[in-house]
């Protein structure tokens, strides 16, 4: 699908917790500049508060207005495979390139449920399907030998984000699996060392904030020059952190607006990042010199 | 609400995965014959892939069918504030007696965050709810604070059905809280240590094999007849535990359709038992010498 | 053994980092006039860092001191099988009456690996023998088949205190042992509900403070009285969490200090609470009108 | 101290569980042709049950053997800081090269006094420390900034085994420290992304059984060809993980066994590989035509 960084964008609310489609347009335009490819409506892009209307119409805006230069993977993922065939038909309809789908969070299931229910999805779509494993959010792990059987029996399942943290799983999912089954980052802190075991690339948070930067990190593995990466990456790992002080997206969605892309409003169950959580994001913005 | 002890019931579906209300009906009379109220679409009962028709549908029959003698409870929690609400109007329109809601899964927040959701969603009806931490299910943690923060605020937040698994938590609950704030268990192995600190009752999977044993666990408990408490605990621990071999409701499905009250049927993406498990269920009915 | 509360008592130092051993006695006569039963030289007890001199003579003083009122139990674990036999007939000499010992921290073990070590050790001694479940200091868990393997295959091993935080695997093996196995609770908040369960008391770091109040706690349980077991366990349940505010034994020490028994000194690794921590202990001192 | 991989070797035992000197030396002199450096009475070298006498001769027979030609690291922690000390006398007078440091597990520490404990014992030698962090192990975790703090306060400190597990910390330690302090991976299938952030080498368990083909790992990333880096990773992790299928070191004693160089003997409290735990490795060995 791609390699390097493409960014889980966040969606823009204004005062009266609309989509702000304008600012949409101007931060995809932005990232557009940088990036391999955009992820919308991720956690990230709070999809589990975006009602049909807006999902059909934000996907359709960012299809339209990166016209094919990049791929734009839609977040379809939820605990119900009704509301993900429904989301998949809509992505499809809009023109997207890919899709990004959760395992089922809450409800759960075992592995070998794993494989029926994502074979049941992915036999329904023609679109190429990321797996998305993060057991932090779902309270269940994709383990390495059901992800590789997802994608031998799934021809349009292409690959995986791992977001489980756990290095020793990565090693052994890229040890094991097909050579054209690809592995993403979820944690922007893991990106080199999942990268350096043979992975693809991020999806990436950070790279809301500081898109050049992220690209470069990649750029610098997928070319083997690992000083320059080392660099970028003991550089940049403190704000990565940070962006992770308080549950994700809230001090991703403050630090956008400070970089004027948004504002600073999320939808419940999420709110704004407290003022201690600011004090954080400021320093680091200030050690960095953004802005 | 109620003290001793509520069952999550399941959602029993026949072999082309629509509710089947007839066993539904059966089912909800046989459990009534026995415990304290029903808790109807928790997780035990599939919540996440019941639709909005099917919801109104059950929830009526049931109250119908229960005409007041126990309370029925509705599980309407989501990740979608909108979804919430949407489904609490339906339980007030279907008569329920109150509402049990689970704190925000997958999108999570923050404890504050959490005190601003729930605020949100209890201004917003004139019903009962009981909150629901389930860690392991929301990858979220509802705070001994913050539960006592919520309760406090909202007059019509009685309670909080506590699966956290963690009993130092749940005595510090139990130690800190207004003395009428009602606290149950989530987890049947734990509804007698749980008690025993001064909570309340429990929300219980097991009760839909053996309803009377629970009932008579509980009452042991209430009136302080803990020898007899640890007789029956002790008798049934080992069968609690096997419904959990795999994911809930997959047992507790295969077990009750032994009985004869529903058909072995889940929707994806639970599956059904592997055969491994319907041994484990197997051995423990024999010897408990069930049917 | 013993039915209800020993206390795991602190080794009091004088400012050499010196057994002081007045205080010591001093400290023991207090306990004695209220508990069931004392731990010498367990974890509270600093027993990583006394030396075999100083165990000779701390074990002898407190058993000549107790006169055989209540057992005198010694902590005689190590992660070598040789240091276990040699405490182990250190305490037999100085007429100890019991042997708590814990599973092998930091090299650990298989649970077919437990079962010889501790057959091993059961078998070159005639003293009783508690085993000491604590995984969050072992990285290792004593399973409830693994123990009650133990139990069974050598008789003067009599039960387990259980640590592991874990009140469903205490339950269940509650539900599963031998009656005349003994399960005490290693910690002072689950207390409670592992009695509850069925088990038959508490080694407590509380009582080092409040003998009396852990006393009454456990007598309530085993007569019971759960309405009084209940308000007793909300009264203090703050205090025993707090307790535990750093690494066990630091807050301990520091209260033990402030009741006149002992200097507020510890042996390296471990150092004297942090100011903040001694605020929390003060506070709750006050709350409690102790001193 | 050194870049690339060290070996922690086995300590071979005869069959009345005495060390096997001759082994030891034959072993000693296997690893020299390939690894660059030797770390003896590590865990995996069953350092817990191996007595003084037994430590010295260990120590300077591996010592006399390698002659300076790489360096010599003895593992000297404990829960005691007399036994370290004495331990690291021990180790100057046998020539030592280095010590490694496990933080006091089972009575742990605060962070603080993690920081009082590595200087107390840092101040009292000459030689070279490298911490060792292993909470799986210990109970306790040395956070980056209690690392680096210990590391500026001593100047013998140089730097860290990081068996953390915890990708996440490895990051952040090697963004934060200052450059001159070494980090080593201490989990073999983690030594590729921990180098590849910067870090310097592994201490390996798996070189035991193949140090050539570590070594060949460990220099294919020093000298950035991490095609060749990756595709030697992914041949070998499978066996890198099944040396962890029982706890460490029974595995990789087994498969030394099986190389020839030592008898499958391990003291009390670990015992020799399950039957199925010699199928796993086996079957390995046969997969990678080993022997």
């Amino acid at each position: 699908m791609f390699k390097g960084v493409a960014t889980a964008i966040i969606t823009p609310f204004d005062e009266n917790y609309e989509v702000d489609y304008k600012a949409l347009e101007e931060f995809a335009l932005f990232q557009m500049n940088y990036v391999d490819g955009l992820v919308v409506l991720g956690t990230t892009g709070e999809a589990p508060t975006i009602d049909e209307n807006e999902r059909e119409k934000i996907v359709s805006k960012v299809v339209e207005l990166v016209n094919k230069k990049i791929p734009v993977i839609v977040g379809t993922g939820s605990n119900n495979p009704k509301h993900v065939l429904y989301n998949n038909k809509l992505a499809e309809k809009s023109g997207a390139d890919g899709l990004l789908i959760v395992s089922p969070y809450y409800n759960k299931s075992t592995q070998k449920g794993l494989v029926e229910y994502f074979s049941y999805v992915a036999q329904r779509t023609e679109l190429p399907i990321i797996l998305y494993n993060v057991p932090s959010r779902t309270g269940g792990n994709i383990l390495t030998d059901t992800a590789i059987e997802i994608f031998e029996k799934n021809k349009n399942v292409i690959g995986i984000k791992e977001a489980s943290g756990n290095i020793s799983q990565i090693a052994e999912l890229i040890s094991k699996k097909p050579e054209d089954m690809f592995v993403y980052s979820g944690n922007d802190d893991q990106a080199l060392p999942l990268m350096a075991l043979g992975g693809d690339g991020v999806i990436s948070v950070f790279s809301n904030v500081l898109p050049k930067q992220m690209k470069e990190l990649t750029e610098a593995i997928l070319t083997n020059d690992y000083n320059k990466a080392q660099e970028i990456n003991k550089k940049y790992n403190s704000l990565m952190r940070k962006l992770f002080v308080e549950v994700n997206p809230i001090p991703v969605k403050y630090a956008v607006s400070k970089l004027g892309y948004c504002k600073n409003i999320l939808r419940l169950p999420l709110i704004s990042i407290s003022e201690n959580g600011k004090t954080v994001i400021d320093n680091s913005f200030e050690e960095l010199n953004i802005l």
